[in-house]
């Protein structure tokens, strides 16, 4: 096998598509780099500085931001969020296929990117529930959350949906095992891309 | 899971890279229906029309390629090959994908076509041995063939490979089952190429 670029994969869908456990998934078994994200947001108990997030300083952050450091930011309700290029560029160019698991603003913004080198390793697919309804069972959790909550879910559930059609793939989930399944191919294909073979 | 479209996946690579070997697998698996061609050759000790080829007169397969019933085809020592387009289409068309074992040169007639639907369906892999020192002893054989016969299988397939850099995907054959697994990887990831769905 000639050695090759990594490839860039973007991972989006709605809260309780699956797309988290995915993207761990692949991460666990070796496959791909997990794309660490930085927040200014506060750590949630159990959340650890440097697994689930980069925690950064909003004056840390503003000035990544100033010195052109992210790959993609936003800010949400106060907090701000984004994926520093050094969680991405380094890996690809060593062949390491990296995973992000990203909203569709943030994919919009890489997608936007006009360096080859991310340009060249961009895959993007969108993971959701097949039907409305199992979207809203996925939502309403364990029966305990308010009806107002569930609707709150639902639709920003649907405003993400709503962006589905700016992805190349779309997995529509099913059962854990075949949905895992169906997005490790994508990857493994993906390698065959003779676009991203490097031929010595 | 919406409905789709079919994949049509043309699979080329040289005597010893092992395509038959995937193409039947994969639609030993019902995963997609093999492509037989026609040919005006005789049968060979074992075959079994319609199920390695569709034997055709050369009458019959004149008047076939006359009435614009082959997708390609081609003759080759006297002989005609070919594929009609009736075991692509209707296939496509019912959402089933196709596999198509077939040279670099009916490849090429298969990407040139005009057709949107065959257009839309295509996807194209090259399979090789990953040096030329392992082509060569695949093509040795069990040492039984002269240098000559070796010799000139080794140049029809370096004839083959030199056409590769036409094929979007590479794949360079290790052992059966990562080649399997790899290949059929690509026909699950292009199910879920969102351009193929089908929305009611």
């Amino acid at each position: 096998m000639s050695a090759r670029t990594g490839i860039l994969l973007l991972v989006s869908g709605p809260s309780g598509s699956g797309k988290t456990t995915l993207c761990r998934r692949l991460s666990g078994e070796n496959e791909a780099h997990y794309s660490i994200s930085c927040t200014t947001r506060a750590p949630r108990p159990g959340e650890v500085n440097g697994r689930d997030y980069h925690f950064l300083t909003p004056d840390e952050f503003s000035h990544r931001v100033a010195a052109g450091e992210f790959l993609e930011h936003a800010t949400v309700h106060g907090n701000s969020y984004g994926t520093l290029q050094s969680e991405v560029l380094g890996y690809l160019s060593n062949g390491t296929d990296v995973v992000m698991d990203i909203d569709v603003q943030g994919a919009a913004q890489v997608r936007a990117c006009e360096d080859p080198a991310i340009r060249a390793a961009l895959v993007d697919i969108f993971v959701m529930p097949a039907t409305e309804d199992e979207l809203h069972a996925r939502l309403s959790g364990r029966g305990t959350d308010s009806a107002e909550v569930i609707a709150l879910r639902m639709r920003n559930a649907l405003e993400e949906i709503a962006h589905q059609h700016e992805y190349t793939f779309h997995l529509h989930s099913g059962t854990h095992e075949e949905d895992y399944l169906r997005f490790k191919a994508l990857l493994l294909a993906e390698r065959l891309r003779a676009a991203r073979h490097i031929h010595p």
